[in-house]
């Protein structure tokens, strides 16, 4: 797509979806980033923030971040959550014409919304119609979501304060399991991609285990299962038998979106009456039953005849994984910075497009010590339609064997989560 | 009790009950304490952890601490969970007389037991049966519980780390909650006592509503319910109707505890083939059960005729709470130094007795600005049979009316969690 001139007009941002640790670090690095160009040059008239996304957009329901004193910028970039509220909704064609409505009607010819793979498809839609109808507006969108599941990207802002939480809980959670004995299950969210349920696999100090199959000796979780790989009941009993048969106790990690062989999520067949959202989801986030039910499935299958049933506790991360206030340093800058540099982007007069976050330097250093290569990153402008409506997953070799981790995950992962504490054992 | 000479033989330590993120720096205070007395003067010959508490103690199942380097110590200290291994046995008569036949095994005089008030009642039986049959024993507890339920101290160690998670977790949730619309249950640990409960409010950063009753424009959790007020359902239902109705939304923090007019949990009321423990006990904790059943109890009674059930998620914030190692910084400070007085009362001659901490300075600075008073506390010595196996409740002047804190309790706890982040809203 060649450039084009500078337009005139207001920008507006809004941002989508689950909120995460630092989508207003995106939110406030697009004002940043225009206030650097476009509204010191005269081209943005007015910075604007839609409220709970395109519902605001649609109503008119903005606030004002044109002369947003800097100090409460910063303030907000370090508070979790959607700071101007967001939206579930997925805008289709007809919603996307109020969108472009709403834009004619208040002069926006900027456009920036933050959010995943959806987002980035309401932009390619509206800047199409944009086009079509000879309007001429600027259509970005800047990647979020704990996940991790967008294409093109490295990784995703979000995904590393995320990934540093349920480290850090699944690091305490297991020194509390071997405190005193039993099975302990904890549910981590990600609908269809492991990501984050893979970043548990950071929790182990000492006996790690990557590349080989997890046993009785490996430090917590021992059992890590994401959705990529079909999930059967029975090989999962036999898993945990094998450890807790040995140590009196075994730490467990499913992602809530575990699905078996059919693709059938183990949620909707484990849960009676399980609820189902507008879209024909099965409501996993916000409920503890996944992880109950694997407990009770466990206590019925693993209680010896006449014996008593093993000690089984479940817990559900729940969505203070996505909002802890201890957010991983780097992913507060690369939030901020993929935001400036979608604001670069319309600077330098593109149409449209997402950033995409590419690794520079591995980060081996963190693992390696002194003698690897430090972590760095840099931005790119993709095209929304390699992003849009599509769904990353991991790939097959940060995958070991069905209830594993490879060492390469941990090497991707372990520079993005920033120091963890180091724990001490008798 | 009159003070006897200093007793020449080995110290044992153990720690019993739930882990917190600042048991194992009680431990070594412990062992800090006669390193600088006993040790030094050579009265206490050696220094031995055992493993799970008192099961380690009848089966000679120790790790040696007399020597460890303090390098090593400092770590274990800010590791959460029980280093040594917990355990959730109550010694009966029985299990004291194995206990003190463990003593007599390995020349233990010095016996110092971590813990809530089941491990203080352990002592004051082995003390006692001690004493009866001759054998020269000090036994001492040191107070541990994030449920902060102990008598006699203005707070347990434990109890400050876990308000902080709480709090945080709050804090961040309820930014989370307002980004998107529905009704939000967290349920916190504590089944008799609510302070861990209470915490929850000090997420409130902008519209506090202490010494009132909550209402729509209260920063969440706007609804606060702890085990000392009798839970009604319907009044349940009438309070999240209140504020659902005016903002679309609703923040709730629920004990895991409450229960009903009758004193019978709510838990066992609602949930289905409830798992009940070998004390008789619902099992409360390590299920998202009870914030699942309250979530679908809501759906039913808040969906209007024809209309659709409200978005209600449930998220139980699960054993995470007492072990989250981003500790208090006051509560890492008291914990070792109760650790370190117990050892103290020891070279003092003490035959027995329980460590309580006391506040010396309200720590109303923190609320009202340089004006008030800085935070302080001192240790004293209580009788063990002033703790043993006696619970604390949440007082009255605690609470208001039966879903909201006080301002007295506000103060009361706000010096105890430390920095909290301070949060911007658009």
């Amino acid at each position: 797509m060649g450039q084009l001139d500078v337009v005139r007009g207001k920008a507006a941002i809004g941002q989508s979806g689950g909120p995460t640790a630092v989508i207003n670090q995106s939110l406030v690095g697009v004002v940043e980033g225009l206030r650097m160009g476009l509204c010191a040059s005269g081209h943005v008239t007015k910075v604007l923030g839609m409220r709970h996304g395109v519902r605001g957009l649609v109503k008119d329901d903005f606030v004002d971040l044109t002369d947003m004193h800097q100090d409460r910028l910063d303030a907000l970039a370090l508070t979790p959550s959607a700071g101007l509220g967001s939206t579930r909704d997925k805008p289709d064609a007809a919603y996307c014409e109020r969108i472009l409505e709403g834009c004619r009607r208040n002069d926006i010819r900027y456009y920036f919304y933050v959010g995943g793979n959806d987002s980035s498809d309401t932009c390619r839609i509206v800047s199409e119609m944009a086009q079509a109808t000879g309007y001429d507006l600027r259509c970005f969108h800047v990647p979020k979501t704990v996940d991790n599941d967008l294409k093109e990207n490295d990784h995703t802002p979000g995904f590393p304060s995320a990934a540093r939480f349920v480290a850090m809980a699944c690091m305490a959670d297991f020194m509390d399991n071997i405190s005193l004995p039993g099975i302990k299950i904890n549910v981590v969210m990600g609908r269809h991609a492991g990501f984050l349920t893979a970043a548990s696999a950071l929790a182990r100090r000492r006996d790690r285990a990557f590349d080989e199959a997890p046993s009785a000796s490996t430090d917590g979780p021992q059992l890590i299962y994401c959705p990529e790989v079909p999930f059967d009941m029975d090989r999962f009993v036999a898993d945990v038998d094998a450890i807790y048969r040995v140590k009196g106790r075994c730490h467990i990690v499913v992602s809530e979106g575990i699905s078996d062989a059919q693709g059938k999520p183990i949620g909707a067949t484990l849960i009676k009456n399980a609820q189902v959202d507008a879209h024909g989801n099965v409501q996993l986030s916000g409920s503890g039953a996944l992880g109950d039910q694997l407990g009770d499935f466990l206590k019925e299958k693993l209680t010896p005849a006449g014996g008593k049933p093993p000690r089984v506790r479940a817990d559900t991360f729940g969505y203070v994984q996505r909002c802890w206030p201890d957010s991983s340093v780097i992913d507060r800058i690369e939030a901020r910075r993929s935001g400036r540099f979608a604001a670069q982007l319309a600077l330098q007069g593109h149409r449209d497009g997402s950033v995409a976050i590419k690794r520079t330097g591995s980060g081996s250093a963190a693992w390696l010590g002194d003698k690897g290569e430090a972590y760095a990153s840099e931005y790119a402008r993709v095209e929304l339609s390699a992003i849009a409506a599509k769904t990353r997953h991991m790939p097959p070799e940060f995958l070991h064997g069905h209830n594993n981790v490879s060492r390469r995950f941990v090497e991707y992962c372990l520079p993005l989560v920033g120091e963890l504490p180091g724990f001490e054992r008798l």
